[in-house]
């Protein structure tokens, strides 16, 4: 399965984005009508869930147009469609720029930035998350970095219509513009030298993760105020890093909301 | 991509099973080499990784077998082999009499029960969580849940040969089992009305996450002591059954280590 679909959109130079599948693309109506240039629906009977589609598509007054079968798997290249696509326009990254002069509230704030994680279903995973903890802006490398692509929206289970991302060509420069806005950063590494619980973490704060192989690249690593870690207890295994964001947001949220966390007996 | 490749092997009635991949081979080779009955080799040239898997071979006596690229494709289903695959004995899951009737320290235990997870993805990533995080027994129920298979292994980057799982018929039953024994049974839920880090875990603990889809089913539901969930701030998204276990595993490490884990100003 090829991890982005991208195709030429008429005879432009500007590419048009699919998405595939019941959720992803009625998240997708939902969320940013607006983006969606045509849905495709496979020709024929209809269940619920795809009538559920050509209706929020209708609504909003979505070109709708049959697909048959063959066509359909060509396009999204075999993957599992659920008998639904949509062209959209290309994933709009906001400017980063943007970020900078808006004003956040001083009070429980949190930029990701993704120092070259590749796998989409790793950035979609971690996206969904981002999304179900509150944490709404994510920055990410131009370079040797996976970008928004169908596979990440699906793996994002349509969370990345919700979130405001970032993407920029110097992530070492782009931190250190946030620091001189008064964010801290704190970089999640194996290597960390701190486990994440022994942080109490400030009110603006930037957290930078690395990617699948390498962690942390050097340059990005001296921009970190502290590095932490996820403490293990296994023998062999190291931990995704989708699964050791979740851990790392989970102790943010634990501290940052005492009056659902604080800890009782039960 | 197939979720599990199985094949006859010979003319018996026990099928083999295959895993794929450089470091799922490596890690069946280090942890289980009895298992293995062949590896499969990609005719022709050899990187420096392909090399390490057959010295690795070599030095446990398994047998070695060249195949051409086309038989290791239709064999692997087309996923991404890289150049080897093993054929294994059939991935034995251990006697949930055993589990009972072995001592286990009163300290720091955890059982996980998965009430039907079925996307091997999700399996593959909460064993390889539930291994480096130190929790090394996991049950799950024989119908309607993804058991061991190739991508699981490969999910869960190996880490399924450092565990010990169970598959029993009667997952309430196995629970009620368990709280004879003294252990408390706490459920992982969406729905759950305590957030996870309000309980203090008891030493003996078996721990119940539910399905992608459904959640803990009603009868196993009941047979929870305390039902907790994990808080979220967002505002359309849940979280995937495999990043809700490492934060709640991630809880569980921080109450049970308080040497690494306790809280102090940075």
């Amino acid at each position: 399965m090829k991890s982005s679909i991208q195709r030429e959109h008429g005879g432009g130079q500007r590419k048009s984005v699919l998405v595939y599948g019941i959720h992803p693309v009625l998240e997708k109506l939902r969320a940013a009508p607006g983006d969606v240039i045509e849905v495709l629906v496979l020709r024929g009977s209809r269940g619920p869930a795809l009538r559920k589609v050509e209706q929020a598509a209708r609504q909003e007054r979505c070109r709708i147009s049959e697909i048959d079968a063959r066509g359909l798997d060509a396009l999204t290249q075999g993957a599992n469609h659920q008998g639904v696509a949509a062209r959209l326009a290309p994933f709009t990254y906001r400017s980063f720029e943007a970020l900078l002069a808006a004003s956040h509230p001083a009070a429980h704030d949190c930029v990701l930035f993704l120092d070259g994680v590749v796998d989409p279903r790793n950035l979609g995973g971690i996206l969904r998350t981002c999304e179900a903890m509150g944490v709404g802006r994510i920055v990410l490398p131009k370079d040797r970095a996976a970008g928004v692509t169908a596979a990440v929206t699906k793996a994002s289970a349509g969370a990345v219509h919700h979130l405001d991302l970032y993407r920029v060509s110097n992530l070492s420069r782009a931190l250190a513009a946030l620091r001189d806005r008064g964010y801290w950063v704190v970089g999640l590494d194996a290597q960390g030298e701190k486990p994440a619980c022994d942080l109490v973490y400030p009110e603006k704060l930037a957290v930078v993760m690395g990617g699948e192989e390498r962690g942390i690249r050097p340059l990005i690593r001296r921009s970190c105020d502290y590095l932490v870690s996820i403490p293990m207890n296994g023998r062999v295994g190291s931990l995704n890093v989708s699964v050791a964001w979740g851990m790392f947001v989970y102790e943010l949220a634990r501290q940052r909301a005492p009056l659902t966390f604080s800890p009782t007996n039960a």
